[in-house]
């Protein structure tokens, strides 16, 4: 099994990114799966296409995305990719869309094909905190989430895919008040235990709910 | 034109729901507009078919369900629904499901035909805080915007339709250290202001972002 | 009886001040005693003399006094001040004492004669947000309450005198996300019902510790 | 130089507490100075007399107690402590003052002799977040810093000592939805951080504010 791990750059004022810090640190295989890794632009035009030429070179069982949510307080995989882009701030490519659909012929939304629930739960097993998200925002990584869908709809019908935010690192809140950090070693085991989960898990469903 | 406001009744440990009690104390025109003004019960498996049956009799040209959504700070306009119900507790009756989509031939997501920019910038423009959000949950508010999104694509192609989320009463966070709240005076002022919004934009497309 | 309650004037980029707005809203007579109200500058070096001042000339059997905390969640009135000037921020007289003593003759701190216990129970009652504070900072707040402390220490041995921090209004977080806000309407009844518990207490003990 | 620093054993619902998890850690010298390691009782009553024995059998040069705050965001060393037992919980000796004072003829309040704005710079530049406290609580670890405070006073005069606060355990906000929490390895960092700066700062004053 191939799982491909992407990880955004640095934006805005910062001059880390949590997601790409944690994937490069991957090992290059886990469960058994090869993990395949990439960073991708903060940019709503390019980092589609980038994602998008990887999958048809590699040939990925799996899509999994990594980006930075500050102000969130454990590592939250995304139930759902929806058609908009809406910048709060702009991107890398100094481009702010406002309320622009992504896919003008692509679904309202997508759901991730990961097992979002038992990801969660493999990452409290291991003492650090996690919860699902249902709304990955309207910025770039909402964005890369609904690419990668929309292009699984349209182009690679066996693929899964899906999305993870992991909170601020320590070192990004030393001039944020009250924000919540959490460590790049704990990262880096949320990752893999969730990575872990997705292999453990092919093939079977995902039924329960987590609180 | 004609309007009608939806508001929840109480649930779990509560004995008060901001939403029916802001509803209930609308004027029952606002800018012209006729406020039809229901209380629907806390329930996935009855809201829907309540609304339903007063779309049916009263044939509303909008309907804004309201709902609260404890630990918010302002009032938030939902721009998306999606087709999945998920407590995290019961509901009234009972009720409490895991993980189901809630029509199995509904679209993934609906967005909100509502002017939520338009709608958050004017409740700003009163000194109150809002935001749009991007998540209803996946309780009984996310089900009976989802619902009511479902008739108008199945059955009521004209309807115009939307959810807003309102923060706890002062009371409600008596005994609920650090939670925010919202006085009733404000809630009805600001959901007063969104409607009136909704009249004024009638007809006009709502494009511009907001921060 | 004579309570003379005192509210700051706006400061830093804030146009309004809940402190003096609610002050000035306050009726004249609460529970039989006489309320006198005053605007006091929000400056380290002016506003002790100015309390001084009216305490010299009115002679009131308790001072109370009120101020802004961005940031609380609901009306707390605070248990003790310390002898310690320490500003984030410079006054509106463009001071900004770094880790500076208040009164280098004064004691490390002192307690406040208000019963705080029964006032927090009685704003709780009004089914309004209340918590006892151990802490008014080290801005101008905690050097009024320290000062009107040191005075009674030193001068004015029969007054009985405290400080409250009431949250921002509605307005001031239009544009400051994710922060809590109580409304003008209800800041006055809080202050009201706390000035009452402070007349009806008056002689008696407070003991009780509150949750 | 010899340091004594103290953590709390485990209190309430938590099984582990990090004070102690952290002070066990530390190596026995930072910056040339000896450290010594105690585990004191979550126990209004016992933890004063667990550390005078320590200090008449030890004489360390300073003191500095360590524990939990639950809700912060980093490492918080405290300025001052206060004459209050006031505890919302019993203590592990199912003890819960009510509004008591700690020594009937201290002080109403002592401030830390530790350089705590060097400190929070200090364990800043290593990437962790950090700011002075003003408030210690009112309840057990207040109580230990004003004991150790009180008995500097009345019999250890050369004793320079304090407090620091240190956030949750990622592992027990797990179910704990929305709490800040920090590594393990980031407190030892940290404390190790604030004691080579005590060891620095000996003899030298520490007047800068932070912010």
């Amino acid at each position: 099994m191939k799982i491909l791990v992407t990880g955004f750059d640095p934006f805005s004022t910062d001059k880390i990114n949590p997601a790409f810090e944690t994937v490069k640190r991957l090992p290059d295989s886990i469960a058994d799966a090869t993990i395949l890794k990439l960073e991708i632009p903060t940019a709503f035009k390019r980092c589609g296409e980038v994602v998008h030429q990887e999958i048809v070179s590699a040939h990925p069982d799996y899509v999994l995305n990594v980006g930075q949510a500050g102000g969130r307080f454990g590592i939250t995989p995304e139930r759902i990719a929806i058609n908009l882009d809406d910048g709060r701030i702009a991107d890398n490519d100094n481009y702010r869309p406002i309320n622009q659909p992504i896919e003008a012929d692509g679904a309202t939304a997508y759901f991730t094909q990961l097992p979002v629930n038992a990801m969660t739960r493999a990452i409290r097993k291991e003492g650090l905190p996690s919860s699902i998200s249902l709304s990955a925002g309207t910025y770039v990584c909402n964005h890369i989430m609904y690419e990668v869908q929309y292009r699984r709809a349209t182009e690679f019908p066996e693929l899964k895919a899906g999305f993870m935010h992991i909170p601020f690192l320590p070192t990004q809140v030393v001039n944020r008040p009250n924000m919540p950090s959490q460590s790049l070693d704990d990262d880096i085991c949320g990752v893999v235990e969730a990575i872990k989960t997705m292999v453990e898990m092919d093939g079977r469903s995902d039924v329960d709910s987590i609180e």
